[in-house]
């Protein structure tokens, strides 16, 4: 089973693949897919779109994981990643693929074991997990996460 | 020149086509995209883009206009709408159109004359501006008032 995890947002839409066979998980491969800033917004929703369908081709995987959105404090930034986040969702159900969506809390309980883990811990933690991988950038390192939390929690879901 | 007017949400996203020539305008075709609220999300969203595009292969609009999307006071509505957007937009952008973005404000005085008119008044309005057109409803009358105000801000830019 191959599950594609992302973290979308409107400047940099991290993603990461990951084999799941039981409790076992493995790296495939990771990315960022970076937009123009000076683009605008529906060319950068459209590459958004274009690059996350050419990944579920290029790797095939069985299903998608993403963190649940949640609104920022700042209401713009809010807009501009629920917009990135609906781009990306799309691409996932057009490449013929669920989305399962799980709390942050949740991803970092998973990957660290506490549901209050900082980002650093995560990613010191994944190169524990899937060892060999080269980690695109903290975009990539946060889709790896949800993916091994979506593994996780459907292999022993009372994890939750 | 051919516009078309959106107005994106995740339940029903109204558009509209109208034609625009010097000062006239005059209606081509309107509708509305309509998702299974029992449907996942992602499948919403590539619900929403498919029918975009699709809605662009029939009409080859030049260029597409929507409002600006603004923070709901309710943050749920908010990421609803703008996921709608992000999917919107880019099925916009994978179309070829770029997307001009009017303040709500502005696109009910370009059609009622008025910046804080009602939805009934420009629903009355249309009728005069576009006789005869069939309005599949209240979203695909926001469209075309959105089509509309981006002819007139394009024609008369001195109108803003």
């Amino acid at each position: 089973m191959l599950i594609l995890g992302l973290d979308p947002s409107l400047t940099c839409t991290g993603w990461g693949v990951i084999r799941s066979e039981g409790s076992r998980i493995s790296h495939i491969a990771n990315g960022e897919v970076k937009t123009d800033p000076k683009a605008p917004i529906a060319e950068r929703l459209h590459h958004l779109h274009d690059a996350i369908r050419a990944v579920i081709g290029a790797h095939a995987p069985d299903r998608a994981a993403a963190e649940e959105v949640f609104a920022n404090k700042n209401p713009q930034t809010t807009l501009k990643l629920a917009q990135a986040r609906g781009a990306v969702l799309a691409a996932c159900a057009a490449g013929g693929l669920s989305v399962n969506e799980h709390a942050a809390r949740l991803v970092k309980k998973s990957v660290v074991g506490t549901g209050g883990a900082e980002k650093t811990q995560i990613q010191a933690m994944l190169k524990v997990l899937l060892p060999g991988a080269q980690i695109a950038g903290a975009d990539a390192a946060d889709a790896l996460a949800v993916a091994i939390a979506d593994a996780h929690l459907s292999y022993s879901p009372t994890a939750r």
